[in-house]
């Protein structure tokens, strides 16, 4: 997603979809698509977690640009030659003018790039976990589990529009905020979902329904970044996630599950935040803090019920090359 | 104290003593001298907690500027008209002038101004309040502690250093370092001060002995400021003092004693450093947290024994002029 533009996102997006039946120009096909996904990001994180959950792996490819970048693009500088070893570029920019040259609108990950082409198909991230879970459904995993089970799709929507809203685009609205005014606002309108998500979380083990679904996914690429960059460089600091309890017991739950925390790269999201908004902090150094052993302790969520995957079955372990340094992020 | 001088700071200061003897032109005289002390700044916070514990409200006054400042001084900003009533000056730098108009140095606080002459007689903060306990005796209230006892003076003299340098200090050199390793070296020995303390407090009352010294108030004024901006404005992050259990408690202790909480301004404390510290803090905003109702908590270290103030008793109310704002600071 693009920094600091979060309020313009509904025009900013090349909305193109790979669909099934390829309606749209793109259908489904193992290979043919690689996710360009920056561990860094919340909103890329999102489809990584999918992605694992539902066992895409094998059909779909992913990059991942490094957690900082200039102000002309994501880079490929953690590969060898600093280039994408698929696509063969630099930088994600030069991907999205492939599929237009005079694309002018943000370059944002996650992207769906068409290895075909080169050609970036889409960057519209509330989109792209969606169709995971229903155009691909011919390429999951045996076991997947029903991100989004049509019993509770209107309640899955219904949360999701809270927690986009106020929580994973409130913490930006604190982080970016211009005045004092916007600022306040920004804080209480998060604190106040917070709360509700913390009564919420109290005695039920997972957002909606009794299992894992797409709207737990969208609130833990938030809450994982939570204590690490946003408490202190986006200033919302009333409280830390480890001082909610319910909340941080559900963060825990789900991290230590597999799809969730074997994902996330501590490291790179410091970096990112830290380095790549010199507007807030000027410095560019990357806190010390916080202490993270309290991911892997025990989380107790057990009692409350809840089968993770449903009738299903945990995604098995991560591919060799896509292992997220330990030094990065303690997984016990 | 000057704003990221601190490795400069022995050169930096007016030493010139009120004693007894009046050996360096400033002898001790009830109701000659005003202390200048911003409720902002943790070293002025010392010697009003030091003022109030010895109950030299009636021999010394006080005057506050506000928590900001601009680049030339200290201004007396939230008094009527903007001049300290006493003094009449609008900035502190007028009475450092006063003194020497070629003064060059900073313009700190705590500074002890002569009425007489309205000259600054003093800003040596590491002298001022032993200063108080010793050559200002003779109006002591009665029941005064004695801060500074002497068959504890060396092993006060030994925490002090390590409390200074790694911590008082220490804070300080996490949020102004201007490179990654020099933050990562000041993070790392602030951490280690503060696991030794943590050590250090979790079976004994206070630093040394069995009753509240000097010691405690200095470390005290770091500690009360962390959460509030240490934590989050200078990247103190490791873990909130919250999440230290011995050293919480033993602040919420000494916070909830006469003396010490009731000389605390939050809401300055917080505007000060993200306001002034532009170069850390470029929008200004002020984050609205943390929470605060913890610090009236029982803190339950009675049970450690010790008697706060020794043979002595606690210092009554504060005076009413003197009172801070109770909606910057919860007071139980």
């Amino acid at each position: 997603m693009t920094e600091g533009k979060e309020s313009a996102r509904d025009s900013e997006y090349i909305a193109t979809r790979i669909t099934a039946d390829g309606a749209e120009g793109f259908p489904v096909e193992s290979g043919r698509y690689r996710l360009i996904a920056a561990r860094a990001c919340p909103w890329a994180n999102r489809a990584l977690i999918v992605r694992r959950l539902l066992g895409l792996e094998d059909a779909i490819s992913v990059g991942m640009p490094g957690p900082t970048h200039d102000s002309r693009s994501w880079t490929f500088d953690l590969d060898p030659g600093g280039r994408d070893p698929v696509l063969g570029i630099h930088r994600l920019r030069e991907a999205y003018f492939r599929r237009d040259p005079n694309h002018a609108r943000g370059i944002t990950v996650p992207a769906i790039v068409d290895t075909t082409t080169g050609a970036v198909v889409t960057n519209d991230f509330a989109q792209i976990t969606p169709d995971l879970s229903t155009e691909w459904r011919a390429h999951h995993r045996a076991g997947a589990p029903d991100l989004l089970p049509a019993e509770h799709r209107q309640e899955i929507d219904e949360v999701n529009r809270r927690v986009f809203t106020d929580v994973n685009k409130g913490v930006y609205a604190c982080g970016f905020a211009e005045t004092q005014a916007a600022y306040d606002e920004a804080h209480e309108r998060l604190w106040s979902a917070l709360d509700w998500l913390e009564d919420r979380l109290r005695d039920r083990r997972y957002l909606v329904g009794e299992t894992i679904t797409e709207a737990d996914v969208r609130l833990f690429t938030t809450l994982v970044r939570f204590d690490v960059v946003y408490h202190g460089h986006f200033k919302c600091n009333r409280h830390k996630l480890t001082e909610m309890p319910a909340l941080w017991a559900y963060a825990r739950d789900l991290f230590q599950t597999p799809g969730f925390g074997d994902t996330v790269d501590f490291e790179q999201i410091k970096r990112h935040y830290y380095v790549v908004h010199s507007g807030i902090n000027p410095t560019g150094i990357v806190p010390g803090g916080p202490d993270l052993s309290g991911w892997t302790s025990p989380h107790g969520r057990q009692s409350l019920g809840g089968r993770p995957f449903g009738d299903g079955t945990p995604p098995g372990p991560v591919r060799e090359d896509e292992r997220v340094d330990p030094a990065h992020t303690p997984l016990g």
